[in-house]
């Protein structure tokens, strides 16, 4: 995630970190170099018919509402994976106060707390597909080889509560408590699971940039009579427009990515173990700092 | 559901697989040849009145904005069916938990979990229209008769968790979470079978589709005079994006289908079998691939 | 409820039946002589001043958005309600397994189950209006003359489970369990009556119907010098599609009428009866089925 | 709230109930006359310049959208304080039979009964800045000084249940159902509190009715040239149509006043008293009825 | 917060607190003077091509689109950011009646609500970036050094908790329903600090910024000759306009800053400090009034 305060004046001029310019500087490129051959037909060797502006404008309008429902969607991809993180570490900030109410045994509570952050790390690296993330290894290093690892942490942490609550270690009220955390957990891990299995469907991608590039070749054919020499330009503006548009939905969408906009999940389970350092009594560490405006 | 990376430039191009230019090719392509006809009309034979393209203007923008508004409710349906799915996904792997963490006996226990695996593959099986699905017969080959076979899933899974309850095998706590589990269970299903069975409102399409042909019938008409022989181009170009659209959404607003962007709920039917595994002490089977890009 | 397939050529062409066509074919016919007569006025004797069309682009975009605005308000209110009709059918479905559960006297059941079974057919026969509904009345001949008789059959339960609390027949988890249920549906039957009881406010459809006679009265002075004879037909299209638009909007915003777009409760109703069935030791009935496409 | 039936020709022509007409008849004759003197400049004295349309169309456009933004979001404080308000309804009922479940005492129970109808009409009388409520002082003459009327019926309703279960009049059960149904209804209240505290934002207000006047003076300069002698009446149907907009969205967004779409307080608290009435063992009253159709 | 009537004429002219004027009066003018310039080459020196300003019209229309998107999202992260607040004002009532309930030591229960109000404080305090709050300081000296003060607040009510749970000060109901209570807080919080900690991404501002000011420059090449002196006018009006929406919604985003819009957080504790007042017997401190306009 960019951490970067409103633009200043000199960041609107140059700036590129965090910026989506690097991503559509070449397309763009291609589409005002082929403006700027259609509008060279058109204006010296009039090949072209003349059509009126108006012709394509509801094109354009058409494409832009598409492009803003696109955005939209992605958007919330973004947000909703975000407060299921946030959910999570309230859920683990929870889960810690509910160890100390209702578990008596501090050796047991601490063991349940560490399963809840190796179930975090582990998480975290599933969905950023890593394979071997060292937090998570550190954290779990017998977990790596099952089938979904956050899983089994969670299926351990429930087999402890299990044998204090047949052991009397845990009464139904606390099995209760202590149950629908872990459901409220289960579901936040199902939700992001969703999310980063489940992409925006591609048919929309196809249909979107298909639309942007005929739009971006017809519109030199509807400008250069009345734009003249700076049809190139306008080509080239509504191309930085769309195009740039469309590669931030594309990265909003997916949320869990390395790129510049995805979620900080290093530094969201750095809070984590922030917030059940004092349950576990041991001295908490810094929280992650952004370097170079990038929070990983 | 289709599974692509981002479009290439190639992709753009050629890719037809998880595209909609298939389904809208026939009626583009009529639409095309009437506006062509049209046109020559026009140009040639002087018989059609010079209309100016402002007067359609409105007409385009209109369409836009409730083709937008059906894509969105039809985007909707499908997410909020891939949300119930992802959360009888949690409930399951839960259900697992808490039967460990408030049910004593082994044979019981798993018992509930094939109940539940039952559950979900006859509720998909419902869902999709099936009528004698092999998965959903190797679970529950006595249930294919019921009025509603996944209900009656659910209902023996509460018959097992009643019998232990008045025998001591499942106490009061335990009787609440795991019916609270249940309920959670039971609200997804009539969830998704609302998607299902209330499909958007019949209205909506025709009166949209009506409203494409006509525009796509009279935009010649306005432009043949501002555009020439790039009228059937571009009236060409708004059918393949407004009726794509219309057909996208069309897709979409039926998540439980076999079409190409239908949610893949074998897959997901999968992955609780995954999670179930290690709490009957089986085996995990090994997660679905997609297959030529499409995950069924 | 109109259950059809995709429209095919054919339907477009010719469907009435769910079309919205029938509603506003007078109306249409109204604005379209109206049309004519203006454009014949400007045509022939020169009496209206020639006005661009981009004047009034403005305005019908203003009344696009404005539609779509309460098209929205419309199709939610219609989903809110068919949501909390299938919460109903799934609260049902719960309480049925909850009083397995909880409730070990069978007769003491199967009371509890009739009373929501009333309370489900007063409950859509006040929503709807109907006075003497007779499945209501076969459900619960001594309701009717309380002030709300719906929320009379849910007091008789509560006065069940209360006796049988008092007298050891249901213990405090069950009660909770119960209690819970019991709160869903009334939550449910709470929303309903809000969705019944406050319509749309009227000032938006004063505006919004004022507006479009407003928009197609002034289209014909702008189109005509544009669009010559063709003006009354686009005037004609357009005002089917805004018309169209808002007595869809008009129609959806009461999903309890019996409009052909209203809510199917008789088949929800059904489904309820269906599911409770094997709980009351009945034969299941028939789902309902849609009568020349229509399910009611 | 005013219950009108869909508007008919004659109540589109005339209806002035529930119309937007009377508060906004005052600025649009401002903004037509000045609309007339600048076209009357225009076209007599030549001295004005000849503008493009075009050129304040994507000004008249940003207008509508932003509109429409601001409309939303004051129909959905509208909604979801009626939706608050439907969920104290059914909180209300629900508490009812929650007592009748878990409160053993019919004097306790009525007098938790009645606290919690002092509450609603202390709570109504508070959202409506009504000092002396008739209504609230019969419910609760005693609490008429206290900072916080409505929270110190609740608080009173509070202590009369700890001094039952001290006194082992009400369970654990019976003590987490109550206080839980206690903590919805301090939830709702909460919510319509932040309603009624926290206005739409006064800077978009300003941002609104500046635009809707700046564009108001630049339409006739752009359009007389265009529409001649109609640009007034262009003008007074866009200044209608953009200010009755913006003040129905200036009367939604405050559901708790007394302007004719205000919410009916009234008749809510008054279904309150008439579900509850059973459980007190009195008469139902009437439920209250529209007069010159417009519910209090 | 700002607390101000409807606009009247005179603040329509002249308002300046409340307004976005202060903060967009800069780049407006300097907007305006390089239309000016570039409006006077065109005019007098011919050397700006002509450009049909339809050239320009799906540009601004994309813009509107793009910032309506922000601004949305930038009111949705205000508007969840007043409901977190709302909810956790009704959250610490509702923990003083719980407190009644269910604890019996009146010594155990002030210190609980004094924890709750500490907790308040410091939030309020860390959300604003204030270092050393009064007001935090006063309620909790000796927390102000830990990693998330906050927190430690909520920690330290928690092993309050859970030693009276242990000594039999607080049975199995009672520890349910505050752990419940202490849920709804941390989630409420940790949702508070995702609003604060993860602003609308970076390369959204970036992208709309650089538009607006490409779109400010293009706009009058395409106006100059439609428009002639009228044109550095109508610049201004739509910069005033853009930028306006832009600044505002930048601020709405920052829900919690210092900024006029920002929330009234200061109010907000103060109402918290009223409903706990009774609860610990002391006399109710005066609620915050806004000063000129202003509510802190």
């Amino acid at each position: 995630m960019i951490l970067r305060d409103k633009p200043s004046p000199l960041d609107l001029a140059f700036a590129l970190k965090g910026s989506i310019v690097p991503a559509v500087v070449r397309p763009v490129a291609v589409v005002a170099v082929a403006a700027t051959l259609l509008t060279g037909l058109g204006l010296r060797f009039e090949v072209l018919p003349v059509v009126d502006p108006v012709a394509v404008t509801v094109f354009g309008l058409a494409l832009s509402l598409f492009l803003g429902f696109r955005n939209n969607a992605a958007y919330e991809r973004w947000w909703e994976a975000r407060k299921l993180w946030g959910g999570l570490l309230a859920d683990l900030r929870m889960l810690a106060r509910e160890a100390e109410l209702f578990i008596a045994d501090p050796v047991l509570r601490a063991a349940v707390l560490r399963d809840a952050l190796a179930f975090a790390h582990l998480h975290r690296a599933r969905l950023r597909e890593i394979a071997a993330d060292p937090e998570a290894l550190r954290h779990a290093p017998d977990l790596a080889g099952t089938p979904n690892p956050p899983c089994a942490a969670l299926d351990r942490l429930t087999a402890r509560l299990a044998a204090a609550h047949r052991d009397d270690g845990l009464d139904g009220f606390g099995a209760r408590a202590l149950s629908q955390r872990l459901a409220a957990i289960t579901l936040a891990q199902a939700g992001n699971e969703r999310i980063a299995g489940t992409p925006l469907p591609f048919v929309y991608s196809l249909l979107i940039y298909r639309t942007i590039y005929i739009y971006c070749l017809l519109l030199p054919v509807a400008l250069f009579a009345a734009a003249g020499w700076l049809t190139p330009v306008i080509v080239a503006i509504v191309a930085y427009v769309f195009l740039g548009l469309a590669e931030v939905s594309e990265e909003m969408s997916h949320p869990f990515g390395t790129a510049p906009n995805a979620l900080p999940l290093d530094a969201i389970c750095r809070a984590m173990e922030i917030s059940l350092a004092p349950h576990l009594g041991e001295a908490a560490p810094e929280p992650l700092a952004p370097v170079e405006y990038l929070l990983s």
